[in-house]
């Protein structure tokens, strides 16, 4: 039996098995949901056990368990390592939902149920390509999985979990199906994530606030100094000109380029989406590269001085910020971390004081598109959906995936499925039944094509 | 009898008709006091008949009322206004006072208690004086009155009462003792005021706070922006860049720039008492000629995006800022607040929507010192203190004054008795009895010298 006809005659069993994850509310970011995460991990062990691992387990860690499965054809061979997440986020606002959310509903050929997409149904896809490839005699590698529960919430325990179990998870590559593609006629991996580095800055001036008249003119304003001073982050093309900031971030190569601007993209339904007239970047790049493939930096917070109703005239005592850059593959968020702290001391006036504080950081991550794991996802897709995937780098961050790379040292391939029309995150999510169909497709002749 | 042995012999009846007042707490910010208000506008009512005014009555407006009182000799004479305030501070903390706030006590050689000076003790200088000058045969003017009973909390009535009062309170010029001397060894009177110029100012980028990774680095950052908007107001010199905005400061000249540096004046000192360790202001200028003869800019507030505890990874939808100008005389607020607008549209990105609103502004004051008023103050404290006091400009804003000036046309000589130890607004305010004697003294002069 080929691999689609396989899928084809099993497909109602996968959609009950989904159906029956669906049905626990495993919802991590609401405490009454506790007993709902143990039962959605203890059902993923019989999934995964039927589906063909040799074993499954449920683990504990200091937060909510993670299940186990493996399937050890042979010490010799390669090993995939499957991550994805069981827990969902909450569902309200509830009236905006056109049927139960956690009782899947098919119409017009789609699963509309929270979870159906992120990541209860990815997961599946990835489950069920992994039966199908046993039972198609294509598995070549053992495989391991590894679904938290608290991925929603900033997988809060995960880090620590991989660094006690590094034996445990050792692998060659990981495989993830929880990001989405560029739209549904150009499938895509993603190959590149976005690093961050945050801070808070507090310039303080006189130690109290002062009166603007008996003082404005004579002593330092401490929120005109810090408007001063993040004012001059960037140059007027948008460059920062911290010393250093540039010297790891690996100039797009033209292939690269070339690459992204086959990416379709409309502009002016960008700039409508979000309401803005124009955009605004680096010079020299376009919109897609500058969110995806270029540094930023964002302020994401300032507060000082009076802010209430009515006019106060005070010359503030102090003024603070909450800042960020988004770094690209290869800087490292701990030298940039250092690059802008020396930055703000050395450019900071002596008539007030300026204390900056990271808060967090972490790497950008970028996945070769030459070693053999990347091959065989980009040769299954293509088997799947008649096209070969574009390679797309992305301007957000996974920190776990990030974190996979630190702690276990993997690379991780991201191979997701996902649409941005599947609402994920909001009331009626959902999943379009081909694309599920071929999301199983594409990990089993994944299967077939990695060894 | 002299104006010394006059006041000598009636000191403890001067006393206790202060005491009486304060005695009345008249705190204007508590509406609880509206009866205090009222009782003692109507003592003043009789001071003011009993120290010589012809009529004396409680005029109601729209708030407080006010106390009107003259003295009309013959309409052939010049006519002095004399401004005051009946209402006070409230008094909290109570515990740090250390004795009954409205209870006077002498220690010390001084009067403790609310409004001992500001401004029942400076009004009653000005009442004593008056007496005095009459007493002794020196009254050449016409006297008028007016005490209001909302300084203290902004006169929001003041304005409405002069514009529908312009007959009655006719005049050649104002006399207020409400302001305080540079040192008790530095009899001096205030002849400058800053102006204001208020304005919020609020830029709007994207229409919802976007996720800082998939768009940080292609949509314009509206705090970034506002920053930049901000710290482009100023050159590094500290000078205003909006053009035309120095078109009519008045260039200090070296008699005035002498004058200012005769001001004794510890930076280290002042530095000390607002914990800076360095002054910053406009190149060329000293601190006290930059705090109150020259042009300042000043945040007042700033507030932006997330604000709250942790790091939010958001590209803000907007930012907001409350911000001032201090104006010097001769620079119209009105035209100052259209520059400003003019400016910010000039600069402001089309990626992002700026919206500017002038919230108010008052016009400086300038006092001419070579008017007969002028000159009769300069001439009477000379002979109460035995020195010639200084002309001094403040950095400050009495926007009564500058109502003076536009609704009755009337300049107004700044004839201030207080002094900073007074701790006026504050617990254990007080005015040194020997003080209260030279400025009823002054006062009696200032009749005997102008006519």
């Amino acid at each position: 039996m080929s691999v689609k006809s396989y899928i084809e005659s099993n497909r109602e069993r996968f959609w009950e098995e989904l159906f029956s994850l669906i049905s626990i509310p495993s919802i991590s970011a609401k405490h009454e949901h506790q007993p709902d995460m143990e039962a959605c991990a203890r059902r993923w062990t019989e999934i995964l056990l039927s589906s063909g691992a040799d074993s499954a387990v449920v683990m504990a860690t200091k937060g909510n368990p993670v299940v186990y499965a493996e399937r050890i054809i042979s010490p010799e061979l390669p090993t995939v390592l499957v991550y994805s997440h069981y827990d969902v986020m909450p569902v309200e606002p509830l009236d905006l939902w056109r049927s139960d959310p956690f009782k899947a509903e098919i119409r017009d050929g789609r699963i509309w149920a929270r979870g159906a997409d992120d990541d209860k149904g990815q997961a599946m896809m990835q489950v069920k390509g992994f039966e199908t490839a046993i039972r198609e005699g294509l598995l070549n590698c053992n495989v391991k999985f590894i679904f938290e529960g608290e991925e929603e919430i900033g997988s809060p325990s995960l880090e620590d979990f991989c660094k006690e179990n590094k034996e445990l998870l050792k692998a060659d590559i990981i495989l993830v199906s929880d990001t989405s593609m560029v739209s549904p006629d150009i499938p895509s991996l993603t190959t590149g994530l976005r690093g961050l580095a945050y801070w808070e800055i507090e310039v303080t001036g006189p130690n109290r606030d002062l009166h603007s008249g008996h003082f404005g003119g004579a002593v330092a304003n401490p929120v005109n100094t810090l408007c001063k001073l993040i004012a001059g982050i960037q140059d007027e093309n948008g460059r920062i000109v911290i010393p250093g900031f540039y010297d790891d971030v690996e100039e797009l190569s033209p292939a690269e380029r070339e690459m992204i601007a086959r990416i379709p993209f409309d502009e002016e339904k960008y700039k409508a989406s979000i309401g803005v007239n124009a955009l605004y970047g680096e010079t020299g790049y376009s919109t897609l590269e500058r969110n995806s493939c270029r540094p930023s930096f964002d302020i994401c917070g300032i507060w000082g001085g009076y802010t209430g109703e009515g006019s106060k005239t005070v010359l503030p005592s102090k003024a603070c910020a909450k800042m960020s850059t988004r770094l690209v593959p290869h800087q490292d968020y701990r030298k940039i971390t250092e690059m802008m702290e020396k930055y703000i001391e050395s450019v900071a006036p002596d008539n007030v004081t300026v204390k900056i504080r990271s808060t967090h950081g972490g790497q950008g991550y970028v996945c070769p598109i030459d070693i053999p794991a990347y091959k065989a996802a980009e040769k299954a897709m293509e088997t799947a959906f008649g096209k070969k995937p574009l390679a797309v780098r992305r301007g957000g961050s996974i920190p776990i995936i990030a974190t996979f790379e630190e702690v276990l040292g993997l690379k991780t391939i991201l191979m997701g499925f996902g649409l941005e029309e599947n609402a994920i995150h909001s009331p009626n999510e959902s999943c379009r039944l081909d694309y599920f169909y071929k999301g199983i497709e594409t990990v089993a002749e994944f299967y077939r094509e990695f060894r």
